[in-house]
């Protein structure tokens, strides 16, 4: 049997949110997103925390997507030592390759079709690695000229990092992502894919 | 049987506990010790939900001694959901009425019997409550005159608060607690007592 949880916020917060008890990673919030979004993930943990003791969960599913997400939850379960089994869900996509996402309601279909140059990007990037190129910067050079020439992306960010930790990497190993966030038109698009051999 | 668990740094925090997840209350925090130590208390809390979460405790025991760390702490149990009971554990004292603590150490003879004067003091503001003083201001005047006069005592607060906010009161009512810091040469001292009837 399925069941949905749909709390209010009058049932999450006795209070206004921000003068309830707040749950707050201090390093890869700032990173990446949290650099335009320096509370966003402030907001995220305090509310997913509330919602695993409420819950209790033995297993919880949270999608690729929001990579920063996922991985900042992961080590707020393994830092509160909860008994938690966090799942990550693969990225969804359209057939051209841009990833499912609620936002994607607010593209032209124009828009639409040009956005498909990010997971270009991406696949350029895993590309050149598994032909032996592990500088980052050259890297992700090759992925930004791509795309600025194919579109009229304006990148937010384009690096690769460690897996773990969100930190840059200079060489590329297998344990990395590359993850990108930008503007087409108006809308605010992310994305991010493994480096694997 | 009793067993204690003793954990060490390396058992609590994955890495340094600045990088680690932070639990924090943003109101209560701030106040009477936040004031002058205002990461105190985010440290308490990080470390006592790690604690809650890896014993996952029933019951949980905390002393009045440290009121603004009790209260606190129920304000996060109730915010994050946990199925803990918090019991408050009354002041031990000295014959004289000094609070026990492990800072008392650090007083002289003299001074621990010069210290007895801040229970004085409480008793003074409850005494004048029971015979009809409301007025929070009148109550505080007495209660720090009556400290300056019979001792070296620097105060750092004495105030009159409601017991689940902590927020200054300006009329008290029989749910407020006398709340005392201060120094007594280089030791710090707190104290406090509730208002009852």
């Amino acid at each position: 049997m399925d069941i949905v949880f749909e709390p209010t916020n009058d049932t999450i917060y006795f209070e206004e949110p921000d003068s309830g008890t707040i749950i707050y990673e201090p390093t890869m919030s700032q990173k990446l997103c949290g650099v335009t979004r320096p509370e966003h993930f402030k907001g995220v943990t305090s509310i997913v925390l509330r919602l695993f003791n409420l819950v209790q969960p033995n297993r919880a599913y949270f999608g690729e997507k929001d990579y920063q997400q996922l991985v900042i939850i992961k080590k707020m379960v393994r830092d509160l030592f909860l008994d938690i089994e966090i799942v990550p869900c693969p990225i969804e996509r359209e057939p051209n390759g841009l990833a499912l996402s609620s936002r994607n309601v607010y593209l032209s279909a124009t828009e639409k079709s040009a956005a498909a140059v990010i997971y270009q990007s991406l696949q350029l990037v895993k590309t050149m690695f598994t032909e032996g190129e592990t500088d980052s910067n050259v890297l992700i050079d090759n992925a930004c000229s791509f795309l600025l020439n194919k579109s009229r992306i304006k990148i937010d960010y384009f690096k690769i990092v460690d897996n773990n930790n969100l930190e840059d990497v200079l060489h590329v190993h297998s344990n990395c992502r590359i993850i990108f966030a930008g503007f087409l038109g108006k809308t605010r698009l992310i994305d991010n894919a493994p480096i694997t051999k």
